[in-house]
This record gives structure tokens, C-alpha cells and sequence, in this order.
């Protein structure tokens, strides 16, 4: 099992996140690309340790909204909104290759997520960017966003995603962060379900049920202190329940197939 | 001789300068990367319109300000000038090649081409930032600037420019703006310089006396209606006395030796 | 009937539109405040040239998007609107103080004048806005808007506009620009709606039909040379036909009430 | 004695300080005007929490240059920074109204807090935009700047301040923070030397000389929760001698020469 966070969210003097202790926990960095948070610098230092520690590099590409950290749906054109990706895509490679790794898959961030499980022409748009940019890039979501079947029928490799400490509907998506109950605060609590997840491949949904939830892997997060914790339990139980802990495909899969 | 311009420097709804004109004159366009100018459309559509008329495409790289153009000079930390370089040689080469052509050389804009004159820690930040991007690229100023000396020693391909517009004194450096006779406006005038600078190596300085410039490529505007005609005239008189207009290098070069 | 235009709407080094030539035109000046476009060099400068002019101004606010100025919907926070909203009144008010006028009214632009024709949680955000800076400032918009409604019940002076160039439904509605004659274009038929609004209240729908329009301000365009003369000729156009050109309210109306 | 420090830092999703904490130890607040840090949130909350401690609302403007947290010289024109410091001043104005108090004085931020200290035509530039908005207003910086001498000419009242946690020299200016001892650590020793600064007028320099000291204000830093620590160390030591801790000058003065 992959287990992915969000990393190099800092901008200019602001930092975010523990990125050196994540990468130490995670076997997947989503790295904020200029466009919702990070900069030159945060995208090359995160580059560079993530090479480092053997961890995957993924696009975390947002829309273009410093101010709104990405959490706001802004109605871009489907056309600006691809070249604002491939803007993304390359200057984070750049980062990637100077560190003497790659970009190997893409995953939105904020309000882009959540748009492109539903709002087709974003989704096609973001698809049409990968495409361009490396058709060998992987591309990481919930299962059954848009987005994703589109990537899919463009012959993108897909990867799904489950969340660590989010709750789950019977249907399988997540609960609202409006409700009660939706962010799971407890470690242990946390971390047993992210074993069942990979060893048994469901969750028990809010109401009581068991869901089935394909995961390729698990989002922990780590933009405080505790959650860091939180993200080292999760990898210890998983381990110790047996789990391998490791990248969704070997770093050398890419170069191998292109 | 190779022909220069600044290109994509509009930014979102506002545009400056006609680009197809230019690139129906130019040989060499320096594609402004979003940080003084340009964003993700324009660096797409002004690559893909120079792939289309053979036009070479270069990283026209500035300091981070939009507000000022790149035209204020910014005590930039040096690492930090090198990953800004290194982002905007990542975003822009995306589109090159989603274009089908690649970034071939890298000329400062405003303020950094000023400053990289003589700022030595700026120069080499700069020298970094292309190595690690791709030491296959050339660099493209002034004879006589710090940065190309030091691009020299680090083994990239330097190119020199002059001016097609511009005064220059005895010691073969440019007549400052803010002085009177800086900046030439006859259309014949101009080109009768370029066509001499062309084919014997000299021009006259502001003083009357000749002066040697070697160079590569000469630097036209386009940023007004008038510097397009300008631009026009300087190509068909080179071309009316003999002078072969063409890229630096041919298109294939990179590839033979990278 | 006053006139209104957007200008101040160029930002750094680019420029839109003819400020000086609109300014001999209108009564009343939606100046961009820094969210959309306009900086504070153009905020200065179009104070000043409004004052010297005699026209009011107002307060052009919008989303805070340079990139896509102002022309994408952003689901921004209500409270974040309002503060938003805040801070580019309190920036142009600085300026028209120091020009020796005041802001006296204010537009939405763009997308948020769209979206606050329906959207209530920002139409109460941008309503709050006003109140807590100047009660007495006045707001301007299309008549049936939810932002009028509510700045109305608020106590607010409420203005509604027409547009010149534009076709309407037999709702008294606008005719969408995606539509076939959304926008009219000749500067005689333009002028004669104009008239014949200022003077009977009505315009004929885009099927033929009589629309009443209650309208204190016609909006003019003025971002193509052809759009100042449109302007020009429906100002001189109402003049010949007896209407008064003037301001909704004297300068001096704000001081005595407040 | 007043004590000042800088709030209002953070920027959208990223903070910086406690704000909460220190409100409750200083007697001025040094607010962030959302050109090197601060957006229209931050302002509004600060200035709600300020005015609720009785806390004197000062403007510190800076540089255009969120990416840089304005601490990089920027070469801007003095007529576009004037213009600058208008649209940060107005814009903070609107959000103190807001709260039911006002802007009292200026203290420029980072790179432009140096910069003033010797250039001439920024000086005069910020002096101008401050006239300009508010004659009435104060301004606050380091005893010998040229900025507050251009401004004590230009009528302005001219406070000075010192820094807690900072060595000086024997000429009574700071010791360059790239320089060993510069910045002071111990809150007994910060403490103590604020006191005796307090009720002598002078503190040790570096090479162990009495300097004479003529302060205002002292400078308290709050980025870090140590920092909040000595600050509140400080107040209390100061208040223990017999200090009276208080803004420089009482709420209403400004009413009553106004």
C-alpha cells in the first residue's frame, strides 16, 4: 500500500507542514506547484529530500488562487485551465529532474478535487494537460471521479485513493466536513481502519456498514503536529499488521515502459 | 544574422505588442515565462504559433513582478533567483514541447538583464539555474556581461546581441535611455545600421566613431505598431544586401549533440 | 442621465482602454481598484483626471483575480468578500482624497456583478461592505438585482443602469453574449436606443417588443477606439435631443446629508 | 513607554505570530497592509482585536512583494511607491474605521524599513504619501533615519523606537544581524536592558560602551512563541521599575488638533 500527503505547501516566508518529518512516514509527496501554495524554493527543497528518501513525486496542481490556498471553485475555462496545469507540471519536473528524480503522477488539490469528480469540461481539461505534458504520468483521486474515468479512456494509468482520517458514506464517498463525525481524530482508531483498508479492502461507513473502498493508496495529512503523529501510526500498524509499505509502482517502471 | 524579439508579454486579458506580426519577421523569439509577463495561455499559443513559423523559442526569464514588469531590479537572494529561473525554464519548455519544438536558449529580461551586466552572485545564479535545467542551452546578451563569462567558463554556448534601435557609445556599451540620441526612429536609419553591423562588424557610436560589435542576433521591438514596420524594414534591408536571416543554430543541433 | 464607464482598468505596464478620451464623455467613473485590474498608479491618475473633470467617482470592485481579471465566478467566503470589498474602498477612497474628491458610489464588476444578481450570500457580503464603510455612499447596478434589493432595504441609495450597446429580452433582461445580437454595434442605432431611453423610458426588445427600462445611468464602453466614439455619439446624440447629462446627484448632495 | 510589534502577518491559509497573545502585551500594533504580508482578513481581524485591547493601530506598509515578505530592496519608482504606501494606508484605514478606531501612525516594513534609512528619493516618497493621506498621522522609525528627518520637516510628528533583542554599536545604530551577537536571546538580559533604556535613556553597546538611546517606542518581536515570552518578560520587568507602559500618545490627541 502507497501512503500520500500533501508537502511544500509554505509560500515565501510561510511555512505549512512538517515536510522533512512526512517524508520520513509517506512513500508518495504531493507537491504544491506555485499555483495554490509553494514556490521555486519549496518546490526544489522538497524535491530534493523526496529524492532523497526514496519517495514518489506527484503534481499537486491547483487552481491558480495564492490567496484562496486553492479551496475555491473559480470557473476558469476548460482551455486556460489545461495550460495552467501543463504551466504547473513543467516547472515542478524541472525541480524533479534537477533533484535527479521525476514527476511521476498528478493529483488536484482543494476545490479542483472536489470539482473534477463532476464538472466534465475541468475534468477533461486537467486530463488534456497530462496528456500533453507525459503521457507516462500516473494519475491519483477517489474512485469514481469524472476525471478519472476520462484519464482512464485516454489510457492514463489511474491510481484511487482512500483517506485515513475521513469518514465514509454507505455509498462509498466521503462525509461532508460540514457533518459530525466527519474527520476521525483518534490514532489508533485511525490507524486500524487503514489496516482493515488494506488487508480486508473495506471501511465501516458512518452509519455502521461496510463499504468497499479499492485504494492504490492512503492520504494522511500533515499540516500539524499532531497529524504527523497520526501519519506515523498509520505506518506502524500497517506494518506491523503486515502490510508493505511501499510506492504504487517501482521508480523504475516509467522508464521502462516510454 | 539571427533577429530577436521579446514576445508573449501580454497577461491575462491584457496583451502588448503583435505577436504574429512579429514572428513573421523575427528568427528567435524570447518568450516571457510568467513572471514579468506571460502566463500559461500565452506561453502555450506563442509556442505553438513559433513551432508553426520555425521560429526558435527562448526562455525570456525576469524577476518575479508582475506589478513592475521585471523592469525594477530586486535584491533577489541568489538560490532563490536560481529555482525562480529553473521554474520558469520548467513551465515554458512544457509548452515548447507540447508545441512540438523545445526552449533553445535563455535571455534575461529588464531589470535581470541589467543586473546581470555585473551583479556577480546574480550572474551566477542565473549560470546555475541553466545548467541544471539543461546544459545544452545557449544564453543569449550583451557582449561583455559577467553572466556570459561566467556561462562561458560553466560550458554553455554563449550568444552575443546588439541593438537594432539603440546608440552606442565609443566603448561599445548602449547609450543610457535617459539620455538624449539613445534610442534611433528612422526606420531607414536602423536598418542601414544593422545591414553595416551585418556585414562589416562595426557601427557608428553616438560620438561618430566606429565601433566593433560582435554579434549574433540583433534585438528588435515590436511593442508598438511603429516597431513592427521597424522591425520589417531592418529585415528586408539585410535581406535586399545579401545577409542570410536564419536561427543561430539549426533546429537540429541540440539534438546531434545532446 | 449620467453616463458611467470602467476605466482605470490597465495594470503595471499594460493599458486598457482611453481614460482621458472616456473622461470627456461620461459623468460617472467605475475605477478598478486593484482586485481586477488597476494598480496605484492608475488609481492616482484617474482620481486625479476625474476630479479635474468633474466626474464622479465609483468604486469598480471585484473578485480578487488579476489573472483572469475579475471575469471568473469565485465562490469566495461571504466574510472574505466583505473584507475584500472593504479594502478596495478604503484604497480607491485614499485616492480620490488625495485627487480632492470622494467615492460616491459603488459597481460590481464582472463575474461579481453577475453573481450578484442572484447569489445573496455574496450580495449580503458586498452589501455589508458598503454600510460598514459609508452609508452614504450610493450603489450601482441592473435593475431587479438581489444586491439592489438588499442595499435598498438597508438604507442605501440604490442606481440602476442600462447599457447602450446591448440587446434585451422582452423580460427587460440582458440578452447573453453567447447569443446572436447580444451587442449591438452601430454607433447611430445605439445612440437612438439611448435616446429614446432617457427620453420615453423604453427600448425595443430583441423580438420587437416595447421594454421599459427605469435606468439613472447609461453604461458606455470604452476599452476599443471604436467604443469611445460609439460613447461620443450617444452623449452627443442625448445632448441634441434636450437630455441633461449630469451626474445622478450634485457633489454637493453627500456632504449636506451626511 | 510604548511598546510596538508587528501583526496581522499571515497571509490567506498561512499565519505567522500570535496575534491574540501579543495584543495583550504591546500598546501599538504594527499592521501588515497586504504588500508584504496581510490580506483583507487579517486586517480586519487585527483591527477588531486591537481596538477592542485599546491597542494603537499603526500602518506598516511595505514593498509590493508577498513572495519576498517584502525583505528584498525593490528599485520602485518614488512616484509609483508613494502611490503604494496611499493604497496600503487607505486600504488598513477602512478596516480600523470599520472597528471603531484608527490608523495613528506609519512604521515601514523590512527591506523598505532599511532602505529608508538613507534613500533619499524613497524617503521623500513615503513622507509624501503619508502627508497626503493624513497630516495628522505619526511615523515610526530608527533615530537618525533620513525619512523621519524629511518628515519632521514636512510637520509630521516623528516617534522613535529601539529594539529589545537587538546589540547596538557605539554610534547608537544596530549591529548587522549577519554579524555574532547581534540578535539577543536571554529575556532576563532583554528585559533588563529595556528597563534601564526605560529609566536612563541608554544601554551597553557591543564593545561594552554606554550609548544614549532616545526611544519612544521599543520593538518587541512576536514570531515565534518564545518571542511572545520575552515580550510579556519584558512588560513585566519594565512595569516592576515603575515604568509606565503606554501609547505614545493618548486616543483622542488626533481629534483635538484635527
Amino acid at each position: 500500500m502507497d501512503l500520500n500527503a500533501d508537502l511544500g505547501e509554505g509560500f515565501g516566508h510561510w511555512s505549512l507542514g512538517d515536510d522533512r518529518a512526512l517524508l520520513s512516514v509517506v512513500t508518495s509527496a504531493n507537491v504544491a506547484c506555485g499555483y495554490h501554495a509553494g514556490d521555486a524554493d519549496t518546490m526544489r527543497s522538497v524535491c530534493a529530500l523526496a529524492a532523497e528518501a526514496g519517495v514518489a513525486v506527484g503534481a499537486h496542481v491547483g487552481y491558480r488562487d495564492l490567496a484562496g490556498f486553492g479551496r475555491r471553485f473559480i470557473d476558469v475555462a476548460p482551455d486556460t485551465l489545461t495550460n495552467e496545469v501543463l504551466a504547473q507540471l513543467g516547472a515542478l519536473s524541472a525541480f524533479a529532474r534537477a533533484a535527479g528524480t521525476r514527476v511521476s503522477y498528478v493529483k488536484p488539490h482543494g476545490a479542483l478535487y472536489n470539482a473534477l469528480v463532476r464538472h466534465e469540461p475541468q475534468a477533461d481539461a486537467v486530463v488534456d494537460a497530462v496528456r500533453l505534458f507525459d503521457p507516462g504520468l500516473a494519475v491519483l483521486g477517489p474512485p469514481g471521479a469524472v476525471w478519472l474515468k476520462r484519464a482512464s479512456v485516454a489510457g492514463l494509468r489511474v491510481w484511487h485513493e482512500a483517506f485515513a482520517d475521513r469518514a465514509y458514506t454507505a455509498a462509498g464517498t466521503l462525509v461532508p466536513r460540514s457533518e459530525p463525525g466527519a474527520v476521525l481524530r483518534d490514532p489508533a482508531e485511525i490507524a486500524a481502519r487503514c489496516v482493515q483498508l488494506a488487508t480486508e479492502g473495506w471501511v465501516r461507513s458512518v452509519g455502521g456498514r461496510p463499504v468497499r473502498i479499492q485504494a492504490d493508496s492512503i492520504c494522511v495529512h500533515g499540516d500539524t503536529p499532531g497529524a504527523v503523529e497520526i501519519a506515523r501510526t498509520v505506518r506502524a500498524s500497517m506494518e506491523s499488521a503486515g502490510v508493505v509499505i511501499a510506492r504504487v509502482e517501482s521508480p523504475l517502471r516509467h522508464s521502462r515502459v516510454s
